[in-house]
């Protein structure tokens, strides 16, 4: 019974902060770090990565977010803009930190926390591949943090974590659901320019319900009835 | 009635982390930044500050931790080695982040957190002026954090603080109990080698406490009753 937590960094920019990131997940005992096409990483990288140059080395390099999320059960993307609501199924609601503590204490399965890049943080579309988003309380008059300060945080409070009984659903099964739900969405003539709202809506209630193997399955028949009755 | 926090910087020695703390301060609303006997401070610092040069240049530069220290009620030190037991009435009990944000939530004055070089942190005389000693629950493994990662960390923490009714007691007056105290060891021929740890006992003890200015008072009319006694 194990809380695995993977620390992915989207199109890093600078290497220092790859760096730094590496030593912050050994401070706190993490060492699954993956970087989607990251920038060059030579000297700074290792020098800011201190004593945690094994971190640094062992990280997988992919070319896409979703090769970095193989594998993960639930989906955290960490974002600084909380006050933009300007499609609230992307970005709301978000979890502080301690939430996200409270909320995966407990539990098993693989956790991954995205991180987006120093300038342009996420694009709609990659916050869309998120279970659950999170968001670190700052001043509004100026929010944005270091991108290895940010990281830091979460690791200081997912370290506070201590695995329990509750086993996460498999996200190859969440993500069956999801497909199962578009196919509903579809059987029902859900007009075509909310789909992709809607489907987004049930990502973030589940996401937030923490989903149990049990009810995804439950919820799969529950939608397969509903489709054989339509037909 | 408000909850003032003052971070010092002791012989910071890379102007990047100077840069990185003062970015930190912002990001969390935090502005009264003191650097002790610092490394020099030029592009690299501004750099790391980014949109924090306000902080940064505000930054009072002092060659004591005796003067950054002024006007302080209450003086926490940050220590990474916890495991060290030599003399454990200097660095013992820690607090975490955590429970420092519990102990003065509700309470109003002027807080000062210092933090240590990053190479040897701080000389045992320096934290002898300490009255809380905090600590960041880390890795055993790799426990020494990057320096504005720890400031981070605690002004996460500090920053869901709210003042409350409390008082603490004026940091002027406690220097004038502890004061009294030494006057009354002094009077009662404490051995003279137990004196520093017994003087630093009660600095340990009235810490953790939070004397209220009322027991400051009352404490010094008993030590004075007391050599009134004696004499």
């Amino acid at each position: 019974m194990t809380f695995d937590l993977k620390i992915i960094l989207v199109e890093p920019l600078y290497q220092g902060n790859v760096g730094s990131v590496a030593r912050a997940m050994k401070n706190f005992g993490f060492y699954d770090l993956t970087l989607v096409n990251p920038c060059e990483l030579k000297m700074e990288a290792r020098a800011f990565a201190s004593h945690a140059y094994d971190v640094l080395e062992g990280a997988k390099i992919v070319d896409t977010i979703e090769e970095a999320l193989e594998g993960s059960d639930v989906v955290i993307a960490t974002t600084g803009i909380t006050g933009l609501k300007v499609d609230e199924h992307i970005r709301m609601p978000p979890y502080t930190p301690r939430e996200l503590k409270e909320k995966f204490s407990g539990t098993n399965g693989t956790v991954a926390v995205i991180f987006g890049r120093e300038d342009h943080g996420f694009t709609n579309e990659e916050l869309k591949l998120s279970d659950v988003i999170a968001s670190i309380p700052t001043s509004e008059i100026y929010p944005i943090m270091n991108l290895s300060h940010a990281v830091t945080i979460i690791l200081y409070e997912m370290s506070q974590i201590t695995a329990g009984e509750n086993c996460l659903a498999d996200g190859f099964d969440l993500r069956l659901l999801y497909e199962h739900i578009d196919e509903v969405l579809d059987d029902i003539d859900y007009p075509a320019h909310k789909k992709e709202k809607t489907h987004l809506m049930f990502k973030r209630i589940f996401g937030r319900a923490q989903l149990m193997p049990r009810e995804v399955q439950t919820l799969r028949g529950f939608l397969g009835k509903v489709q054989k009755h339509i037909k």
